[in-house]
């Protein structure tokens, strides 16, 4: 077999078989094929596209490109939770405890970020003292014992997918449905879930800037799910503006505890009720939405999953106090309104601005060697369709530079639209696939 | 401007500008932007393409990526001549002698070849002593002493091309028009000659298997040297069965030989006449095709273009002997007749799987590394509409190794196709475009 001519017959609008699908992703992990024969490959996949039988072959050989987590020391039935991700996206935080609270073990491998703010990692690292770097051993331990770890994904993870992710970013083929959903897939199929729910966004926030295209990758990822035996639902999720108001690393920390004691937006709460219930259903913890829901509003009432959250931190060497006490948490020293100079309805809020507000402030990371600074971000008050009188604060900065929050500031004010009427609203769940 | 903002513009269709084109060219050459992303470019424009302005920015620019050869040292009008090559492609060796005889300087460079026989080169070298190792200083002189001079293509002609060639040569991404185009027009600007004449080849022997991708790449050949200021023209021609006879080095040089003597194949020296008086007109050595023609005749029938090749030889290091003997060439050990099975009418020669044949008896290379056997080959005796009888030779074979003449024979008799009626003829000349 020769890669030159698996990239001919795709290039040609051929369908690969499993068997060249695994050769070429063994000649990716082991570097016996060239990075220019890749990059011309994942080109030619780019415009030719892959079938749902190819799409599911690639995941597949990716997934066992590396090690396949075992995770049959964990008691019950795992399930795994992926967002596509978006700006204000603090919802593992709060979902891990309330879900966990309900009786399912949650063993999630995380990333960190590269972007507008740091990953679910960075975002936990704002309690003093928490890691993620844990033993595979502790790591089970943790599960069994408390019902959430994460850990920090490990290197051998998906190698294959490293490799193609790294190329696919410098060479213009990022997005392409099949490479998207089967670089999702291969990481979850390799961290050993039972089941997966995943949040696909949509809107000017999300990667899926349209509804049907978050919907064609929610469906080619369910049904790489279901090929490989795993059960697997998908949400599709309003990212048109930012998820709750936090966005930065500690006051999203905050947003999430506040959420677990039944104070939190609306929007976020909304769709942490959501994805719990299906947790909870694909992982046998209940039978129809209705209960799931009323087992996930009752672990929020009753405390039981803030001090899940607790428990969790706790076991990670974090601060448990900063849980009931989240001004334990990093502080940012300046603290500036932002206030509207007109008044009316807010008609749009530029996500992908609102991002780079929080990146501005350190928040995010431009480069992989950037370090994140946990204590900045913005809060927004005002979202889609609130009124707005002039002179009233949009939203409040948090940062640690005059400079960096009055740059944050132009472009804050920049990110809203405003209008005389009220625009359409949007729902926030626009569609559950399984 | 990053090469990733280039990827992305062609991938998605746009036009990329000249600094674009200049950049990515650059950046080729002198290493700066990796294979991946090149490869990964070279397949986008597989996919989108390249217009007009694009490709012209392209040739030019990777005409100037090295050494832009000066021949103004050279009297008179200097006319290049290209084909795209085919199996039994003798023309060079007998088309350069017969233009020089008529006044027209020929300073060419050439290349050695992979495939079913060697390039220009290889066969020249069948001379004894014969080498195209010559000082641009010898080149230049032999050239305004004897009217022709052949010299191996530099490292330094067009090395973007080079670069990109190898790229396009292992990913895939070699028969896209534009790139095919620029790739040999801008080594030709490079060699610096006034004017080109191209052959280009279509049929079951050619890189262009279809009249309308040749008349293409002639078209878009031709609008490029006319961008470049210099004067192009291109002929369509045959390439369904072998030109002339005879396939192999010696073996073609004694064929071009005979026709100088005016006894050469009524299709090759056709082909010949042609191309010369093409190059006659653009040399301004003749003002009509019947004056051209005339003035090519009388250089075959005096004898003056056989003595130019004899010079030619001589003028660099060459046997001249050998043009007036072709015993002195280099005679193969074993000559065996290929026999029909059946009578009927050859209505199809498989023209690649004659090239096979001598690429088998080790008249071609098969890598960079193989060594050329310029004494075998074979010659044809019958062609497409001749009439065959049961028992009659279809053609020789001429080897070295009889084990590998037992395959070549298989191979040829497997070429033939055979009819009870004629087919239908074909031109050899299919169009001339200027």
């Amino acid at each position: 077999m020769r890669m030159y001519d698996i990239i001919m017959k795709k290039r040609n609008g051929g369908e690969l078989s499993q068997e060249e699908i695994g050769f070429f992703v063994k000649g990716c992990t082991d570097g016996s094929i060239p990075d220019y024969q890749l990059s011309a490959f994942l080109m030619a996949v780019y415009f030719q596209k892959m079938s749902e039988a190819e799409t599911a072959a690639l995941t597949t050989a990716m997934a066992h490109s590396g090690d396949m987590l075992d995770l049959s020391a964990i008691h019950g039935v795992k399930v795994d939770k992926h967002s596509t991700g978006g700006v204000g996206d603090k919802t593992s935080l709060a979902l891990t405890p309330m879900v966990a609270a309900c009786g399912i073990p949650v063993a999630k491998m995380s990333g960190r970020g590269l972007g507008h703010t740091g990953g679910t990692i960075d975002k936990l690292e704002s309690f003093p003292g928490f890691t993620t770097a844990l033993s595979k051993e502790r790591f089970v331990e943790n599960v069994n014992r408390v019902g959430v770890a994460i850990m920090e994904q490990t290197a051998d993870l998906a190698p294959a997918d490293k490799k193609l992710y790294a190329l696919r970013d410098v060479t213009a083929t990022v997005d392409n449905l099949s490479l998207i959903a089967s670089s999702i897939m291969s990481k979850k199929l390799a961290a050993g879930a039972d089941a997966i729910v995943l949040d696909v966004k949509t809107g000017s926030g999300a990667f899926m800037k349209q509804e049907q295209d978050a919907r064609a990758l929610a469906e080619e990822m369910v049904q790489i799910g279901a090929r490989a035996g795993r059960k697997t639902v998908a949400v599709i999720s309003d990212m048109d503006q930012p998820l709750g108001y936090a966005v930065g690393n500690a006051l999203e920390v905050k947003e999430a505890i506040e959420t677990l004691k039944g104070n939190g937006p609306a929007d976020f709460t909304e769709l942490c009720l959501t994805l719990g219930s299906l947790m909870l259903m694909v992982g046998g913890k209940a039978n129809s939405p209705e209960e799931a829901r009323t087992k996930l509003e009752t672990v929020l009432q009753d405390g039981s999953a803030l001090d899940r959250l607790a428990r969790f931190v706790e076991a990670q060497d974090g601060d448990p106090e900063a849980v009931y006490h989240p001004s334990l948490l990093p502080q940012a020293d300046l603290i500036l309104p932002v206030v509207s100079p007109q008044s009316g309805y807010v008609s749009h809020i530029a996500c992908d601005e609102v991002g780079m507000c929080s990146l501005i402030l350190g928040g995010g990371r431009e480069t992989r060697e950037s370090r994140i600074d946990p204590a900045v971000g913005l809060v927004l008050h005002k979202k889609v369709g609130d009124d707005v009188k002039e002179g009233e604060p949009l939203a409040t900065l948090y940062a640690n530079d005059a400079e960096k929050a009055k740059q944050a500031r132009e472009r804050l004010l920049g990110a809203y639209a405003m209008a005389l009427e009220p625009p359409e609203e949007k729902p926030l769940i626009r569609a559950v696939l399984s």
